[in-house]
């Protein structure tokens, strides 16, 4: 192999930022990998009318990606196109005609990942995925490589950029949701239908990837607890500024006796950690390992580039493979074979809570309030409320000592029948550490 | 190979935290290699007197490193004895018996890692250095793989767990270091002789590791700018917050056109910022990549157990690599060759400095600073004096705008010969990013 041959499919963001990388880098690529990283052909259905680098002399342009896969003098393929099909297609047709696959699929990853694997390790081909799921970040390296020795036991993340910033944004200006989310479409930072991101759908198939590769089970995404962040007000920084807390989108991984517990939710930070200072659109990932303990990582959580370089770190781990001739693979998941999801029951794991309610004032809403938690056997930690402006739309927070999900969960289902309550109470958990 | 058969050379702090990782946690590194991996061996000079875990039936004991690495059966030799003799003897011995290395040796690395490399890749043998510099953090790895794609342009880390934390205590408590440093040294934070730690050469030989790993150049140690924290008192750090910054002591990396800038010494950081956030003995690094941007990794700073990690997942990777049966071996300094290490001349980068003196007072000496700086072209940005308790040892601060490391240089040199300056004037850089 006198050059390592990429062929990119997909010239949205992702694809753009690869190709920039690729052509850019060349120097320290061949440097790395011994011989040159060679871009060979580039594919999108509008490559007619696209502009590429003027440095892509050179590379041969393709509408069809049946083109670029069938292809023999290329080495590896990376599906830069997202979305199930033909992604999918286009991996399995890739390995099938002998390619390695880098690819940046979450919503497939997180879906079907594991079964691509083992089409990749019955090819005797590479498959790599580290910008499927927190690009900006190389926490699937970390897992798979740099802390392979130790077991992991919980994990914490803020997996997505737009709810972060938007938090950010409230709790800064102390704006409302609504503003913010229209200011962050605006700026290109939040999509016109916002609800893969602000109702927590996108970080629940990152965690379920991040799941799969820290603990060596196949979790089906739409098995994990998640809340959006749409009912989160400015109210609620107001109090939890008060309590030296503030908010963030927290995907929660941990792993106890009887299986895993995952949750994707509005999540309560004291103000003095390290995952509070993540703000605006930044991704970060805190890992508490069995034997080495607490790590901790953070970068971007999306852009052309830093999710280029996660592909392009990617098509270098391929190409040693390729170079070793080997027909054992190293997984993606770090494990070579994925055990049975087994989720912890919801009594498993006590942790405070915060419950904020709006209330039509009157007299006793307290005493009821109070009432019902002592009966469901959860301790009052503290009560706070702010000055009164309305009377007849009354916010006001309860804290409670550490309790199940289980317990929170039949309290507030007890609570939702009161008639003076103007919603259902927001529910979120205060995140102490593991 | 049906297991993969290690032996374990040096049973210090180290080597105990490897040897109860790799008994402990046995079943889920089967689970990532695909075969069992076995401890097939210890070694230690005092081994007859030495007690191991329970577990560690049917694990021979050595007390001659000699025979660990002659025995026919072992696959992977850890070198966790430090020191350059006889460890690169070990080795080297070891690599020309055909065992894949993993060492945590800081020193030797930093030193000689090169030509082991070297011997490694000729020898076609695994050689593996995680836990060499920042084993909390899995960084070799993120250069090597995670970011691989990227072009590091810059890092700034605090390597040295001891000065962050006297750091820190001094900053919590306002203590002074001596008084800081002596409850170190109780609570076995702090060697007896605790220079390697406090005059910055440990942090040095970690930066010289990662900088070679991240530039592909072979970065002599003592050619690293170096200063110590001995000088930092209580009052810089009453200074230093009324400026909003905390000092720590930071390992900073800039490649710039005409080189690379390198230096290891107490540095003024934004409290807001990230890197100020890390406390105590913890460890962190900061990546500026060309693509990616910036990247932060965080973890314990020393302590068997997280070295141990590191240690083990080496032993997995070279486990991998053996199995692949490859001859082109990934290097683990990421580039397959090194290049020349270039420094940057003195008068690359600029940056804002703090510079505190310590004056017997008398009339005109601010004029007298502010004509040297002025004669150096170095703009004055604030002059800061607490209040006067002593007029005989009168601590005041000066911050420059950004000059040169030359710049300041050459004026302190002129500002030393000030007869009233009761020692020379301590001048730490103001960290605020790339």
């Amino acid at each position: 192999m006198e050059s390592l041959n990429v062929g990119l499919v997909g010239m949205g963001n992702v694809g753009s930022g690869t190709l920039q990388i690729l052509l850019e880098n060349q120097e320290q690529l061949a440097q790395k990998l011994g011989i040159p990283v060679r871009v060979a052909a580039v594919c999108s259905r509008s490559i007619a009318s696209r502009e590429l680098p003027a440095a892509a002399v050179g590379v041969d342009r393709y509408s069809d990606w049946r083109d670029v896969v069938g292809r023999p003098d290329i080495h590896v393929v990376a599906e830069l196109i997202g979305g199930l099909q033909p992604a999918r297609e286009l991996i399995e047709t890739a390995l099938s005609h002998g390619k390695a696959v880098v690819t940046a699929n979450k919503e497939l990853m997180a879906r079907e990942g594991f079964s691509l694997w083992q089409a990749a390790s019955q090819a005797q081909r590479p498959l790599a995925m580290e910008a499927s799921a927190a690009g900006g970040i190389p926490i699937h390296s970390v897992l798979r490589e740099g802390i392979a020795g130790d077991r992991v036991v919980a994990m914490a993340g803020i997996l997505n950029g737009t709810c972060n910033f938007i938090l950010t944004e409230m709790e800064k200006a102390g704006r409302g949701f609504h503003d913010v989310l229209a200011e962050a479409q605006q700026l290109g930072y939040a999509e016109a239908d916002p609800s893969a991101d602000v109702d927590g759908l996108d970080a629940r198939s990152k965690l379920a990837i991040l799941a799969t590769i820290a603990y060596g089970c196949g979790v089906p995404a739409e098995d994990i607890l998640v809340e959006g962040i749409r009912r989160v007000s400015d109210v609620d920084f107001n109090y939890a500024s008060q309590l030296r807390h503030t908010i963030r989108l927290l995907c929660v991984a941990r792993m106890g006796q009887q299986g895993l517990s995952l949750s994707v939710r509005p999540t309560l930070l004291p103000k003095d950690t390290i995952l509070a200072s993540v703000s605006g659109s930044y991704n970060a990932i805190w890992v508490q390992g069995a034997y080495g303990q607490d790590t901790f990582y953070y970068g971007r959580g999306a852009g052309p580039l830093p999710t280029g370089v996660a592909v392009v770190s990617d098509i270098l781990h391929a190409g040693r493979e390729l170079l070793s001739g080997r027909e054992n693979r190293v997984s993606p998941y770090s494990f070579k074979q994925l055990t049975e999801y087994q989720p912890a029951p919801p009594e498993t794991f006590r942790q405070p809570y915060y419950l904020r309610f709006r209330v039509e004032n009157r007299f006793g809403i307290i005493a009821d309030l109070a009432a019902i938690l002592r009966d469901h056997h959860i301790g009052i930690d503290a009560v706070g409320q702010l000055p009164i402006t309305n009377w007849r739309d009354l916010p006001f927070v309860i804290t409670v000592e550490p309790a199940t999900e289980g317990e929170i969960r039949a309290a507030v289902e007890t609570m939702s029948q009161l008639d003076y309550l103007l919603e259902p109470p927001l529910v979120m958990p205060m995140f102490a550490g593991f």
